[in-house]
């Protein structure tokens, strides 16, 4: 099952825009510097954390097939990691989760309410940076983002141990709470450069299927991985009555199997869980995801044809393979 | 201590003003439209609460000094009520509160992590409202606005029974979280119907020290009103460890007395708070109160003195006296 590709290293996927990523970086560290505001703690405690970067990278190397100076581009390129940094703050929160990028939550070291305070005002501040690209046209892309993330959010809430899910609704939700903000940040590196619609079009699809596929990996890892390393599929999503792919791949392949909504009228059969989880961490299952999984990456590569072989191109192949490398196991 | 006005209706007061706030209110309402998506029955609920929609009215109101179209008035008025319903949301989230405008909160009839979610999505949908007007300064004022409220919440959240807490700390708390939005509800309808700048000036003026004297009475009401009604001072904000202008001015007058102190040291000594409230409630402390808050009405009727004597600069005074007049009980 495994294909061998060098993996990617991330350092040297982002070497030829290295500079601009510092100056995205100290963009961002600009909002410690209000020392008499209560948030400014909060704030570098957020900002502080060694996430990859891979969305403002995204922003950045978007905008390089239409010559341009920059500072827009790396003013949105920061706004798009301080939403990404707003909408962990409320997924901790709602998730309860304790531990983000090897520290503790802000829910789980101040406190839920200053976490929903927080994520406020940092989905705040990242407006005020797009503000000031003085695009209107980014700015309402960057508005219609949060109203996916949070329609994206909301879906996974409110359909918690539904079995009533099918594979529309999991695109919906996974476009909407993934692949959007990818597609902005694409979208919006290349409308800031003042490239050609086919160009902005062309990283806007490349960005939603780098999304997508970021996501389908992930909710494949959730199962795949844990059973690669130790031998047990965890299965965080089906535990927290989230379906996600393999539940439906597997669903399509037996529909006559009701496990998945017996287990969901009572979560508490630890049995019925073990029982979905060896069913859907079934080799046959996970290649088949990998399959789907591998063909949003073709998209997204073919997406970047039309654009000239710069390096930067490169670049942004490189990040497909370096999202989709580990996962052929 | 009495002073007898008649009290104007808020009717009364937007009757020049009907039709643009028909307009506004079926704004809002378009949000309701998208039938598949799962926050919309949360949004209806959200919306269709009766406020009493003074911030949409002062933007309409502000507009109304230069000849322009109303459109991108009307949408601003829709966007600056839309945030106020999501702070609202996210406020009774943080405060654990069952029960506003008459209805369920968000957070008590779906859960909290809905509370936050829905809370976000109304932020952005209030951002890409904003979008629509297509200028760039207020969308800017807009997000700083959305800062500035997180900053004047988490300045609640952090300092909650600290004793040190002075009379320059409340003032920024308490334009943050209530003025700023004022302003801004005045200040964009006054750029947005292309007035000069002095009258944009001094209609953020006004929405200022009309937003300040607002919460100042709001506060001293959190005392007053209840001995007037029951005999007896609820306190809210003092019970919850937050210091508001009447523990301010009683402190004032009274320097050695460290009750405060000792109550926020042991918050569930009621014979202590007890004592604080018997003293924060006295007359003499709340005719005191009344004056410092008085003179923000002065400042707000003051700053439209520039303006012409039409019937919407008689509205926007009447809507001071709206919110003054219940307070020299």
């Amino acid at each position: 099952m495994t294909v061998n590709k060098s993996n990617p290293n991330l350092s040297d996927i982002y070497s030829p825009i290295v500079d601009s990523l510092d100056r995205v970086k100290g963009k961002i560290s600009s909002l410690k510097d209000d020392k008499y505001s209560d948030v400014t703690p909060l704030v570098k405690h957020v900002i502080t954390s060694n996430g990859k970067k891979v969305r403002p990278a995204v922003t950045v190397l978007s905008s390089k097939f239409h010559p341009n100076d920059g500072v827009a581009v790396e003013t949105m390129a920061a706004a798009v990691e301080l939403l990404h940094i707003a909408t962990l703050i409320h997924d901790d929160t709602v998730d309860n989760s304790d531990m983000r990028r090897g520290k503790g939550t802000v829910s789980s070291l101040w406190g839920v309410d200053e976490a929903v305070v927080l994520g406020d005002y940092m989905f705040a501040a990242s407006a005020t940076f797009v503000c000031d690209t003085g695009n209107i046209r980014v700015i309402r892309r960057f508005a219609e983002t949060i109203m996916e993330l949070s329609k994206g959010q909301m879906n996974e809430l409110i359909h918690a141990f539904s079995s009533e899910q099918n594979m529309d609704d999991y695109y919906e939700r996974i476009y909407n709470k993934t692949a959007s903000l990818f597609a902005t940040a694409a979208e919006s590196g290349a409308i800031l450069s003042g490239a050609d619609e086919n160009i902005v079009n062309a990283l806007r699809t490349y960005g939603i299927n780098l999304g997508i596929g970021f996501q389908l990996i992930d909710d494949i890892l959730d199962i795949a991985s844990s059973k690669e390393k130790t031998g047990k599929p965890v299965g965080n999503d089906i535990l927290q009555g989230i379906i996600t792919l393999p539940v439906l791949v597997h669903q399509k392949n037996n529909p006559q199997d009701d496990s998945v909504q017996r287990y969901f009228e009572k979560p508490d059969d630890l049995l019925q869980v073990n029982e979905i989880l060896n069913k859907i961490s079934d080799d046959s299952v996970v290649e088949e995801c990998l399959d789907i999984a591998y063909r949003y990456k073709d998209k997204a590569s073919k997406a970047l044809e039309i654009l000239p072989d710069t390096t930067e191109r490169e670049c942004l192949l490189d990040l497909l393979e370096y999202v989709f490398i580990d996962c052929r196991y």
